[in-house]
């Protein structure tokens, strides 16, 4: 009895020396830092600032389209509200934007049954003349159905993309969908189309045209492309459906004025031990037009503020530094991060985290990462952190956002808290992005997502390691 | 014991003779025509006709405001699907309608914080001079609280009224609040007002300005009205709210043109015994322009047809006339209702019942009516043979609709198939009045409650004796 006792002792033993080297392994948080954590998630859950922040920023700015005043008025805003929640280090790093300027824009039905259908330039479009640009339309699924139409079908006409964008949390429809705004218009041209007419991409039946930009290409002439609603896209079909010869008119007085200053706006909560290494927290200060730009992306400029409000308000302060990066410009070209990426002049290292939240106004839904492997059970414990929150784990192949692409790129890993997009697609890009479709309680819930991810992240007591492949972006 | 058996046959005798004359007060249905009741109903639950009528009304017509071209195109195509149904004295009625025109309008907010916000000029405002009216906005609940403000205090203004809605089921909300929009303008230009801006009369929180008609008084001057959608009222009131003087703009180019010529469109079923005795199924075949008319009242004319079209499917053919009438321009004026009253000629009393289908794409809830109180027990049976579709019993005090006002004043019986309009508010007069707002088992429902209504009231075995009080439409 007593050697069997002995040999209990000894696997007891080597089960605590081997989840001890298990911890040496994956460096564990303290008690402080979690406690830190759950104080952080029940601050968040009550604290009103992102709703206040989003309200101010739509009320007391609206539309900000990159060059435009609401633009500027924008970075302005920015520099007084992060002065006034007391971050460090607050400055504009200025960047040059494009100015287009969307005009008005007019879609009419022709024959068989001539309507007029409300419309969206696509930003960047060209204007047409005043007179406007007519042809017989041509109804295509998508690039590949244009691609494999019989060589002369395309040369003259207007092309009448017909691809609906399918509903999904993850945004992924998205992704597959918008190829056609982006490169639409420029292979219509390449094969002689004289204008671009698409169905939004856009998951609603409410009848709003979704603007984004488009990417002309060197090799096609530039010809004028417009949105219209999911509904005038039925409608349309329909016209086709009555197997007449469908002639449209689309008018635009869309330009291209020349370039514009604008800023990256940026603030810091200053680290201590590891203060020279960066958590950055990125969200883009422009919009598009025709809406207020709540959700796209007001609400990720309010969760990043209040992230770092929340996280400047604990007693302990951040081991790491973290940044807030308003970026200029997201919209047509993504200017403010090039700019940013541009501007680290080999200090893009210190950038050890990023966090992005262009997606919505919540909830999150899940937490996903891309990390160097070796960090993969820190992203485990900061999802057990994330509990009472009831998230989905989420995968180590991440996309980030546009706006961390650059700094994706060179290696940076992504903690990425998953916005639910389910509904994200309704109003993107519409005239109907406004405050009412921003869900205080969901926002909140958001912010205390990343409040933890943001301040464990901060905190991380291992080392966060690059990542060694990158992929672009998922929008 | 004979003696009982006697007394207990005589008890049974005057048992049968009280109800037969229990019958004689409320006159029973036929079985034959209860069985093509529910023949009807089911026939009606199948039957797609009413979608394709919506559909093809908005696609190949769509926007038909009176004196527009989509006007006349209306009155062809309700001529021409008429015939196509097999109905009796297909006619065009002639009618002088007004011709106004809407033109472009825009809102903006020139301080404290400079914004554009999507808006519609009110059906039958002037337009402003080309630069616009601008002046100091005065935020006003309704009208009661606008007559109560010291003298002087809106002289010069721009008034804005910021009473929002409320969402109901038999549409008591919009009586409460339409109101301001009827008699907003001039109430606010006896006071000295330059001009007007609602809160839209309508339900939702997307971006959409609803339109509709306002009056003029002859004592006050015509001043431009205009309407912003519940988002933007929101974002207004909190320009308000910053306690700074709130400056705004009105531009709108409408204008009145000389009157033209519409029509109410006119099909029968022929009844038999009763044949002199007319039903009358009222919808209208105008639209506001915005939008395509599918729920107002693409629907409405739909379900019209469609009952018309099933009863004149059956082998039984009705007692009495059923009268399809499509009135011109219900929207602004009601020229087409008024002009059919006007053309009576002593023969009002020949129309017995009436049906208004003008509230939506369905479903039906519930059944009311505005009868005779002696006919109250035929609603019954009426009731009793909708059980299937499991309606709620209303009151006898139906409004009926705007088109059968005159002749419901006049004293005709009105039966009302109460159509759910918890949503109907959401898009009514915008211009997301489209088919993706209909569902098809919905309105082939609300075909159904229609078609069984309208087939017993045109069979009931009795007389429908005319109403002796008349109150106003709802709507």
């Amino acid at each position: 009895m007593r050697t069997s006792k002995i040999l209990t002792l000894v696997a007891a033993l080597f089960t605590l020396l081997a989840s001890a080297s298990a911890a040496d392994k994956i460096p564990a948080y303290s008690k402080a830092d979690l406690t830190a954590a759950d104080k952080l998630r029940e601050r968040a859950l009550a604290d009103p600032s992102a709703y206040q922040l989003i309200t101010s920023l739509t009320t007391e700015v609206g539309p900000r389209p990159a060059g435009s005043a609401g633009d500027k008025a924008a970075v302005a805003w920015a520099l007084r509200e992060m002065q006034r929640l007391g971050f460090a280090n607050v400055r504009a790093m200025e960047v040059v934007v494009p100015h287009w300027v969307r005009g008005e824009a007019e879609f009419s039905v022709l024959s068989p049954w001539p309507q007029s259908m409300p419309t969206l330039a696509l930003g960047g479009s060209v204007g047409t003349p005043p007179e406007g640009v007519e042809a017989e339309a041509l109804m295509v699924k998508d690039l590949e159905a244009l691609k494999a139409l019989p060589s002369g079908a395309v040369k003259d006409r207007i092309v009448f993309f017909d691809n609906r964008m399918e509903r999904t949390r993850d945004g992924s429809g998205y992704g597959r969908a918008v190829t056609v705004r982006v490169s639409g218009p420029s292979a219509a041209a390449a094969l002689g189309a004289q204008g671009v007419v698409i169905r939004s991409i856009g998951t609603s039946d409410e009848r709003f045209a979704h603007t984004g930009a488009l990417r002309y290409v060197a090799e096609a002439p530039r010809i004028p492309a417009v949105a219209i609603s999911n509904p005038d896209a039925d409608a349309l079909v329909r016209q086709f459906e009555s197997g007449k010869s469908v002639r449209v008119r689309i008018r635009s007085s869309s330009r291209e004025l020349a370039q514009a200053n604008s800023a990256n706006v940026i603030g810091e909560i200053a680290g201590t031990d590891r203060g020279s290494e960066i958590v950055i927290l990125a969200a883009h200060l422009d919009s598009w037009d025709p809406g207020v730009g709540a959700i796209d992306d007001g609400a990720g400029v309010a969760i990043m503020m209040t992230v770092a409000k929340l996280i400047n308000g604990l007693d302990q302060k951040p081991r790491r530094t973290i940044r807030v990066v308003l970026f200029a410009n997201e919209e047509f070209g993504t200017s403010g991060s090039r700019a940013y990426v541009e501007g680290l002049h080999g200090e893009a290292e210190r950038h050890v985290l990023g966090f992005e939240a262009d997606f919505g106004a919540g909830p999150v839904w899940r937490l996903s990462s891309r990390v160097n492997p070796a960090q993969i059970p820190a992203v485990d414990q900061i999802f057990r952190a994330l509990g009472p929150l009831k998230l989905e784990r989420g995968n180590n192949e991440a996309g980030g956002g546009a706006d961390l692409d650059g700094l994706a790129r060179l290696g940076m890993p992504i903690l990425d808290p998953g916005l639910d997009g389910t509904r994200y697609f309704d109003v993107h890009h519409t005239v109907n992005d406004t405050l009412a479709k921003v869900d205080p309680a969901a926002l909140r819930q958001a912010v205390a997502a990343f409040s933890v991810s943001v301040w464990l992240g901060a905190q991380y007591p291992g080392g966060w390691e690059r990542v060694a492949t990158q992929k672009t972006s998922r929008r």
